[in-house]
């Protein structure tokens, strides 16, 4: 019987899925994708098929759990497969820390171990592994992997590993992870092989930089959690140590305090007030807006050229991401504050959205390309269970957790 | 009677001083100049005259207060004074919060603002502020004068003036106020105005960049507090805030336990666990050494580049501070990797530190400056206290205090 991966993307408060099927040379073909987004207790499902065109929307009043959420996405999805069978599900999982260098298959134990490195990303890894536990709870048979996003830069150079720390911090798994990996390594594995030194912006609520060499990340913004590196809708990035410290010996905040702030009211809506969206801020005619915007686009700009010096130069810019993908005006904005290091881009092109939008003058290329996490997710998955039929055949049938 | 000015830097164990004879047309001459290093109870002082030769080196044993060490300090450079008077005392003063923008005359209202302002610098501030307060003791006539490493940057522009927060942290003084300020005033000062756009790259145990654009500052990379920005001797520099959070919350370590570590142990002593020391590093074989050396010169190059940014483009690098004036090898390896910028330095220039390291064909200049912290501060105290003798001429024979 043909089989089907799912892949599911979980973030706080919707999850993004696609549905594949698996072809006879192990090639994966779009059958569904979709989100759903929870609500207090009201959960609306969007189901589209492979042209985007929406199959369902469907609105469910009364899930009040996590299982709820799960038998309901599979109650959706299942039917879609056609004649294919549900074979594993890959999830997108914040923070592999030091151990998990590689996609996974989770047993009870590696369960355990990705709970424990919760604190890393307290804000995210709790759910990703949501459903990870109820799928455990309503198909303890089904196969499920975890797809790091932390992976993809697990082997990046000393300098950009190691913080400035004593020793005994980075045997202790203090050390710079960086994140969206996923989505990093969608953009590697689409490029050219020519283009040899990339830097990736990858721009949405949560942001972050990758400088690829070779298909390898060497640097990116975000570190030991997904709070450093570039300011972001909510978050704050990298700010003053010295601040954090501060906060709580002078004006006695307490830690949880500082988190909540550095999380959700910092950045985008810290500085303008207004909102976390940037097409809101793009629309207001407030200045502080305004002011918002420019710091972002500053901060952007400036830690590109950052990637680009760790590189020695720089062949090629992609946006991707919310914002990298859909807004013409802040790509504009960060490209306008390169111009010095020769990059010119072509407005028409911009505005458009067109792939490539750099003139033949500028002295690197830019180039506009759609993010798809969750194939980079059902690819790893397929991976995971081609090789662990290949070990053992029988695997496949087994009580994986 | 001829009037004199001593200007003194204070550090955690050590205190610079120089001091200048005021001519008929208020321009300084420097009389002599010198440092004073304690260690438990013992403080050496080296006096030198103009030329850096030296005049008088002295250990005292049994040095065991601040007004020991300043009646001490008082009676070795009076005598080389000759027939001029002192008339003022400047003091460096690491950070004037939001209301000293600049240099102030002391009085026991700023004294005591001036050390409500020590959580911002609580490894700094103190140091700065004890030979004001045994100075009044000793000499209550003696004018003084606290002039504000911060004072330089006060009107960065809103871009780099506001941390990503909410406004009502701005409004409570929690800005990027910046420091070195006295040095990058001296640069800029030294400079000709053809050199539009500067980046200036202060290197020693503290360590900061500034970006100058038609002699003001715009940005710099030191912010709320002297630990963030660049990783230096003993600091971290910028690191993820997430981190200071993970090490409370789940290493159970308290603030003032992180601020040691982030104050003291790391940065390059961190790294290398060998030494805070460049100059050993430098000679030392050891591969952690050479790994501390290359994060360090990493982290420079790649914020010089982000300092480029800001202003569209740099004109001038220049490299001050004791590690920025003394040594080459630092200066090349942070060079070589600006290559890409189309920066060339000329070799044997940069090993003879040179004034000006760049070739012809670089795309822009690259000079070593000796900062010259205490003339800016005899200068900022001069041109006060001609102020005050304009507005009161009565008040310099007042007690300030």
């Amino acid at each position: 019987m043909p089989q089907a991966i799912l892949a599911l993307n979980a973030g706080s408060s919707s999850i993004k899925f696609a549905a594949y099927r698996v072809g006879t040379g192990s090639e994966l073909t779009l059958a569904c994708k979709g989100s759903l987004d929870r609500h207090a207790r009201e959960a609306k499902l969007i189901v589209k098929d492979a042209a985007s065109t929406v199959l369902q929307e469907h609105t469910s009043e009364s899930v009040d759990s996590s299982s709820a959420l799960t038998t309901l996405l599979l109650g959706r999805i299942e039917p879609l497969l056609g004649d294919a069978e549900l074979a594993a599900v890959g999830h997108r999982v914040v923070h592999g820390g030091p151990t998990f260098s590689a996609p996974v298959l989770v047993d009870s134990a590696v369960l355990q171990a990705l709970d424990a490195l919760t604190p890393l990303a307290p804000l995210h890894q709790p759910g990703c592994l949501d459903p990870i536990r109820s799928l455990i709870s309503v198909r303890p048979r089904l196969l499920q992997v975890a797809c790091f996003d932390t992976a993809f830069h697990h082997d990046l150079p000393p300098t950009y590993r190691r913080f400035p720390l004593p020793a005994e911090f980075e045997a202790d798994g203090i050390r710079r992870y960086g994140f969206h990996g996923l989505s990093f390594e969608y953009i590697a594995r689409s490029l050219d092989s020519v283009e040899a030194r990339v830097v990736v912006a990858h721009l949405g609520s949560g942001s972050s930089l990758c400088a690829i060499r070779n298909g390898k990340s060497v640097n990116t913004t975000m570190s030991l959690t997904p709070l450093d590196g570039l300011m972001m809708a909510t978050r704050s990035g990298a700010i003053d140590p010295g601040l954090v410290l501060y906060l709580q010996q002078t004006k006695n905040m307490s830690a949880s305090e500082i988190e909540e702030l550095l999380y959700h009211r910092s950045g985008l809506i810290g500085l303008s007030g207004i909102s976390s969206d940037m097409r809101i801020l793009l629309a207001s005619d407030d200045l502080k807006a305004k002011e918002a915007i420019d710091q972002f686009c500053a901060c952007v700009a400036e830690q590109i050229a950052a990637m680009a010096t760790c590189m020695s130069g720089v062949d090629l810019l992609v946006f991707t991401g919310g914002i990298g993908e859909n807004s013409p005006e802040i790509r504009k904005q960060i490209c306008a504050r390169l111009n010095w290091l020769g990059l010119r881009i072509d407005d028409e092109a911009n505005m458009r959205g067109h792939n490539s939008i750099s003139t033949r003058e500028s002295r690197f290329a830019v180039r506009v390309i759609p993010t798809d996490e969750e194939s980079v997710i059902a690819m790893q998955t397929r991976d995971i269970i081609d090789r662990a039929n290949l070990e053992d055949p029988n695997r496949i049938a087994k009580n994986p957790a």
